[in-house]
């Protein structure tokens, strides 16, 4: 029932007030001191800590001056405001009470499209962090739901549900109108005359005019002050302090002038106070006794768990995992472990079905087994006892042993038998263990199966203590028509799912398992993956082409879209073809990266006016959905032109000093530092490369150029838009082409299948930046290990072994390497050298096995090549194919002779003559090898291709088999021993530099 | 309609939200700045400024530091929740709307007391003030109702309307709990559970631990950016760095770290800032082109003012100023002034009456004309024309001088008429003047009555421009049956009063001013003062007898109360006797100041645990009403406790320090200051009064603590507790009680009437004391002038004079001047000295004659003996009983015969010889009389008692009758001239030091 007159703001504020405190929420006032997020406020940062209940809402008006925008943004402001929710403890059903809220203000779930998607949240700053999502009404983000799991670096147990409403955006939904600045705040005024004139103010306050030093010195103020309070053990007042230290920092940060080194610090500092101020507070509330504990219900004493059911006959079983909205890789992730768990454990446990299928949406995980058996499998094991002829006089009758034997087991002695081991004739008995009742088993089973998946970041909710993606809501077990009754995570087992969002979630009992997936059709609920992505596909396409267009695949956000929704319903929206002056990247980028979008393409590949997105749901007031994607995406890309504008206003090259404030690594600098040592490095990498003058002009540009893009709006906003911009921009101020191609050219490739540089000052300015991000991440102990490798090195590693290889650039790595040594600004020895080129050898090893090459074949090429990636990958092609020929087992004999001869010489302390020396020879067979050594010599050197040690070894080998047949190499006179060992030492030294063919398998 | 159960803390917010914002109000958020009130907030301080309407409600925590009490008091804590209302321009009835809001909140107020006592604002640091009143509810303070009249130095117009509501206060009252920490805040936690420990961590912080030196740099910073945003043009950024001073100001002022002089800088550095910032403000509004403005509704266009009515026969007029409750003094002067004004313009105007009357209560003036003629009184005056000999000739014919004449006037000749004159005879004609119609008058008459009224302070609450005490709200004026038409404040005039505030200001329809009394009956409405006074004198008497008790006379208060209310009703509450271990003095202080309560004394004069309230109202509810002032009393008498236990926790000397942060004058510094000054004046004044040493001791150890207490927090917050709880905190620390009563006494005479210092101690501390405030304040420009006194000058010297009068004390004003000069830190010249000591010789001239001594008698006195008052009164006496004898004219002249003949020969050039040389005498005369002048000089010193003086003169008076009938004076010889005129020098001597008896009339 949407009321007849939009809500104003302030409407909505009271609405909410009258809402939560109908809730049992303590209805709190905004806090005297400016802070970032309600979060700040003593209400919630302190009260979520310890284990007191604590329901709290109220609105709190936002401040955070790097979002300033000069008004000039329809919904991004330095100043928002904030309706802040606390539930602690988890009420068990805060989503719901969340929709009841949105309900209260007019909005029907039924005509929209609300979401709710994965968000996680960290304030380094005050050592806090939780889990949630964003909530999507119509594509636009109108809260933050989170699970707080930890404040001033103390866990906080109960967790506390964190509901932030950004009020502005229900409002500009409520009210339709395009920008804040328009919204009705009263019903006269609108927000725009009661707050643009002080946003500019403050924008211009915090970007232009706000004083450094003294900042830096009400800082410092602050901080002694803070931690004179918290001496005394004053939290409030300390907690004041720490929240002007956070204004304090964040107005420096807007000004530009945070450093590097000194960001970590001031986080330090800050972190370190909090983290005091929340200790303070709970040894407060323990000296009180914790007086809110009593406040609390007293939990309703838990009904006694119903008995096990009896089961008779084979039933289909169905596990349904009830939760909050999961993430779509956690999703995925749980239906792979699903899949693989559930056969395992059934089978450990001799569960028998006919079949097991897994599906899931991001509110259900379920198993369903088809005709599983009531009771596990029975076996028989045979126990042995003592040897026949002990057990059995000759007369073939029991022996004493055997009747002991009989008795022990508890059988008749008629009932052993006798069986042929290896080690004999033996006795024993056939044990037959009975079947488990299947109810019994699953009982304890299924629990398990739940603890068995994991998640690569998980949450708690409850006092139950269980971990998982998100809040597990209900559980459905039934085995045909039976509950199978077990308890996690503190919810029961039952009959009882639930359908979908849009309807509000209703209960939806279930007679037996094998209505489950009826209900589910009736409800509109896709509930396997593939069918979920493929009507989305069928859509797409579909939607597309009515505008004559198509989509680009795009799997990665395919599956996430599919794993967003349970029932996908695709829609069109159309957005100002004036959109379009900004560049396609750009536009692309924000809709699928912020609102999960698909661009539409024309025939000849330029984008559309259009969009396509995923809502869930049905076709229900479809009309309104679009209309508010529309708008979210309007705003969306006025956000970009705003970006787009702001950053052409300027010469690229002026935002590098802002580069200062972009940390790359603390102890390593910023990026303009980075820049810095780019600009010195580049030209030594171009001239390895051998870049003629003109390029090492545009190289030296480039490196100058390249990182500025990183100081624009846009790519702070749209970071996986380096280098595209930095391109579009540096042709937008006449950079020449070859520049702002190398700038983009230098991120090149991105990822796996990503189109590498092709012009040699991009492909020079890539390595070089590889090579110092190397050699300083390692220099400084930031090698990857195991699965931590924060900065990416690994696929810089590859990227630089990948654009050598695929233009076949000589190029040697440790000189690379100890070019880029010289520009650290930290030490860098020679083993940190050792250790990099080693990690890169490594990469292009993986690479080539994943190409499919021999093993040993690349290690052969590594050990002599590996320096030089291009001709490493060009050898060890060479070499798979020599050792694919059928003749190479006599080459590698006759050449692996050679070498192992001359191994076995020196252990044995013989050492081949410096030099051959003919004089010394005693038959043709030896002059005929050393004419054939000498000319394959001739042929093969350290640089020539495998294919040519391969044609000399070819040559050789019938000299060196004759050789072998004719001479006694080990002779006795040590003179003439050595020279024909010289002689064999000249054949194994052919392979220098080419291959290390003892690597071989077969050398 | 009272809710089942007491409103939430929380339930109250939402409901006043809710109203406010039902009557068009902007519901508007807490500030993100730590503030004092919610008038500092943008919405209120800066949206009062210029043109535009504004109307915007909003809670605003309140932080005052010096209000801390560690959480010990009952309501007084360093935060408190405040409403605020700004409602601009005034909508005409905001106590109207205002009283509907507490019904809202369930207060009925034909049950309930509620009450508009005068209470005026003003924050010197803002350059803002206003006019209004606090609201009582039974007794107790909830809200600050204000007419803003001046925001950061500028004037506003229009004027806003400020309602402040104290919520704790109204939760209190609506609870019924004894203590704001039981408050209920959301029907589940306590307000004390919410806020008790950061209360107390706050006091802590602000008054033992915020580090001085870091307040004062940060105050410095602040000031540094608030002044940077203003040189930019930023308002908002600049405002909140004035609150940040303003904040950090007061922190510094908890902690008693401001000294005088800083403290009237900070105030100027902060009041600069403000004005600065609303300047800005205005300049930028204008600039938008006040965009409010256009959102006013259009003002309805007026009615036409009703033609004048038509009165045939005298009736009775009515007159009735109906206006929001005006201060007991201003009702008072109002009442005076109407009662003068009026009869002098109706006279002016020959408006003819039976009787006037003049009534008030603090609604409605009225003036009540009995008989009022339907006509003003008509006129003949004779226009002379030519003298009569022109006028006719000899046979009595009109000449054409006549002809003329009459033709001019419009008369036939026949009516000229001949008059005697002093010039002559001449012709005339007698011109009637007829009396004008009374409507025509009063719609003249009326409005320039009203604004004929003028207040000590006036204030402004509408576009009209028009000042009164008050705002008027209606006004009715009828003669007999007609309304008098006319409009003055914006208001029309017409027949509709309104009944008593209780029930709700029902209008009342008069038919015809006759009607007026009797309504007013009916509405219980107590129109004379002396009526209201008389009742309430009547029913205290009853009530105290009841309790065997009397109330002591205080017609001051008397006075007050009965000009607060319309139908006084008194009742007799009690308090706790527990309160009776405190000092009467502090309980009766606090009765009569904070509440207006009369206290009941026991037959033997102690303070009974009674009191007596007057309500405003009948006997309905009163039951309530009691308890509701007994609760007050509750909280206000604990208040008392807390600080009489803080205070008596030390020693009264270690608030000494504390002085030195309370201002006396600027540039004479701190109470400290003045201290030390009377340390060292008041031994010499001991010493000039002859204290003897033990006396000493005591004087010196009382100077030393005589103004500690003004630093005790009951003396911070009873001024009028000055020297009573020095002399009961002194007792209480074992001073002896010399020193106590010194302290005490040195006050005295507080105000006419008073008592006066007994104890010599006492007598020369009090000297000392107003000697130094004279002396320093005349030194550095400050002596009173005009109505300007705002040290009481006045006061201190009239007290000085009677002080030393009433006990015959010696002392010589130039001596205690110069001594009290010596200590000044200022320059004091003779000529400061000489204009003190005229100033103090004025105040006794003064009292003299209010004493009803003769003015010659009094200067004749004066010009020999004015720097010993004390003798000087004495002598007045004397003197004057003198020349009341029936003889003294005889006296007189032959003392003033020797004194004008040596005036006459000198102004000839005679002088008297040096001496009297008997050899010159020439006959028995001079002989005679120079023998009776010698034995007179025997008799008559300077210092002799003017009795002694007159007695001389009676013995000699025959002497120098003879003298002058045998003598010639002025004798050619010089020789012989000379020393008759020494002769008669000697008699004129002998007044020296006594009496200028030239100045006595007959001289």
């Amino acid at each position: 029932m949407a009321p007849r007159r939009p809500l104003s703001f302030q409407e909505i504020i009271l609405r909410l007030q009258e809402f939560w405190a109908e809730q049992g929420c303590l209805i709190w006032q905004p806090y005297s001191e400016k802070v970032g997020a309600g979060t700040m406020n003593p209400a919630t940062v302190l009260r979520v800590l310890g284990p007191e209940p604590w329901r709290v809402a109220y609105v709190e008006p936002s401040y955070r001056p790097a979002d300033g925008r000069y008004a000039e943004n329809p919904n991004r402001m330095q100043l928002h405001h904030q309706f802040q929710v606390i539930l602690k403890p988890d009420p068990g059903n805060p989503q719901e009470l969340y929709l009841e809220s949105l309900r209260a203000l007019g909005i029907d779930f039924r005509r929209h499209d609300v979401r709710f998607v994965e968000d996680n949240w960290e304030s380094p700053a005050l050592g806090a962090w939780g889990l949630g999502w964003e909530v999507w009404l119509d594509g636009m983000e109108i809260t933050q739901f989170t699970y707080f799991q930890q404040a001033g670096g103390l866990p906080l147990d109960p967790v506390a549900v964190e509901i932030t409403y950004g009020l502005e955006r229900i409002a500009l939904y409520l009210q339709g109108v395009p920008s804040v600045w328009d919204l009705d705040w009263d019903g006269t005024h609108t927000y725009g005359e009661i707050l643009k004139t002080s946003e500019v103010e403050h924008c211009v306050y915090n970007f232009e005019l706000a004083d450094i030093e003294r900042l830096r010195e009400l800082f410092q103020h602050y901080e002694a002050e803070a931690r004179a309070c918290i001496a005394r053990g004053l939290v409030i007042p300390a907690h004041d302090y720490v929240l002007r230290c956070s204004h304090t920092f964040n107005l420096l940060d807007a000004r530009g002038a945070i450093g590097v080194t000194e960001r970590a610090r001031y986080f330090a500092r800050m972190r370190e106070l909090a983290r005091q101020v929340a200790t303070l507070y709970l040894q407060q509330r323990e000296r009180l006794g914790y007086p809110f504990l009593w406040k609390a219900p007293a939990p309703p004493s838990p009904e006694p768990m119903p008995p096990l059911p009896t089961v008779e006959e084979a039933e289909d079983l169905l596990l349904e995992i009830g939760t909050e909205e999961l993430p779509a890789r956690d999703l995925e992730a749980a239906l792979a472990q699903l899949a693989e768990n559930a056969p395992a454990m059934f089978a450990e446990a001799r569960l028998e079905y006919a079949s097991m299928e897994v599906h899931g949406t991001p509110r259900r995980l379920v198993l369903y087994v088809r005709r599983l058996q009531p009771r596990t499998r029975a076996i028989e094991t045979w126990v042995k006892g003592p040897p026949a002829h002990v057990a059995f006089d000759a007369e073939g009758h029991p022996t004493p042993a055997a009747l002991g034997f009989a008795r022990a087991q508890g059988v008749p002695v008629e009932a052993l038998t006798v069986r042929e081991l290896p080690e004999g004739r033996y006795v024993g008995v056939i044990r037959r263990a009975e079947g488990q009742p299947t109810p019994a088993v699953l009982t304890e089973l299924l629990p398990r199966l739940i603890t068995s998946l994991k998640f690569e970041m998980s949450m708690r909710w409850n006092r139950s203590g269980v971990a998982f993606s998100r809040p597990i809501r209900w559980l459905v077990a039934l085995y045909g028509r039976e509950v199978i009754p077990f308890e996690f995570a503190g919810v029961r087992s039952g009959r009882e799912t639930r359908g979908p969002r849009p309807r509000g979630s209703p209960v939806l009992r279930l007679a037996q398992a094998a209505d489950y997936f009826p209900t589910m059709r009736r409800a509109r609920i896709v509930l396997p993956v593939a069918e979920r992505q493929a009507r989305i596909r069928k859509e797409l396409e579909r939607l597309a082409a009515e505008v004559g267009g198509t989509v680009p695949e795009d799997p990665e956000l395919l599956a996430e879209v599919a794993n967003l929704v349970e029932t996908p319903t695709v829609l069109r929206g159309q957005f100002d073809p004036e959109a379009l002056r900004l560049p396609a990247e750009v536009l692309i980028t924000v809709m699928r990266k912020h609102q999960r979008y698909f661009p539409v393409l024309g025939p000849d590949g330029q984008l559309l006016p259009y969009f396509l997105a995923v809502r869930n749901g049905g076709r229900r007031g479809l009309e309104q959905v679009r209309q508010g994607n529309e708008a979210v995406l309007r705003a969306r890309f006025a956000d970009a032109a705003y970006f787009f504008d702001h950053d052409t206003r300027q010469h690229l090259e002026t935002f590098l000093p802002r580069l200062a404030t972009l940390t790359f690594e603390e102890r390593l600098g910023s990026m303009l530092d980075k820049t810095r040592r780019l600009e010195a490095l580049a030209p030594r990498i171009g001239e390895m490369l051998g870049l003629d003058a003109e390029e090492m002009r545009l190289l030296a540009r480039a490196a100058h150029l390249c990182k500025a893009d990183l100081a624009t709006q846009m790519v702070i906003e749209l970071t996986e838009l380096q280098g595209v911009m930095g391109r579009e921009y540096a042709r937008r101020c006449g950079e020449p082409e070859g520049v702002a191609t190398a700038i983009f050219e230098h991120y090149l490739p991105r990822f796996a299948g990503d189109a590498l540089p092709q012009t040699r000052p991009g492909i020079a300015l890539g390595l070089a930046d590889r090579l110092d991000s190397l050699v300083g991440l390692f220099a400084v102990g930031l090698a990857p290990s195991g699965s931590a490798d924060p900065y990416g090195l690994r696929r810089a590693a590859a990227g630089l072994i990948q654009i050598l290889t695929a233009h076949g650039l000589r190029f040697s790595l440790s000189q690379g390497l100890a070019a880029a040594a010289t520009v650290q600004p930290v030490p860098v020895t020679s083993e940190i050298l050792e250790e990099v080129r080693a990690f890169l050898i490594g990469r292009q090893r993986a690479a080539l096995q994943e190409a499919g090459y021999r093993y040993d074949v690349i290690e052969a090429i590594l050990a002599a090549r590996g320096d030089d990636p291009a001709r490493t990958a060009e050898s060890v092609a060479s070499l798979q194919r020599a050792v694919e020929r059928p003749d190479w087992p006599r080459l590698l004999a006759a050449y692996s002779r050679c070498v192992r001869i001359l191994r076995k010489a020196r252990s044995e302390g013989s050492e081949p003559a410096p030099a051959v020396d003919p004089a010394r020879f005693e038959s043709d067979a030896e002059q005929a090898l050393w004419e054939a050594v000498q000319a394959a010599r001739e042929q093969v050197g350290p640089e020539s291709p495998v294919e040519s040690l391969v044609a000399a070894l070819e040559r050789l080998a019938p000299f060196i088999d004759r050789f072998f047949e004719e001479v006694l190499v080990m002779h006795e006179a040590e003179a003439l021993r050595r020279n024909r060992l010289a002689l064999l030492q000249a054949i194994a030294d052919l392979a220098d530099g080419i291959a290390d063919l003892s690597r071989l398998e077969g050398f």
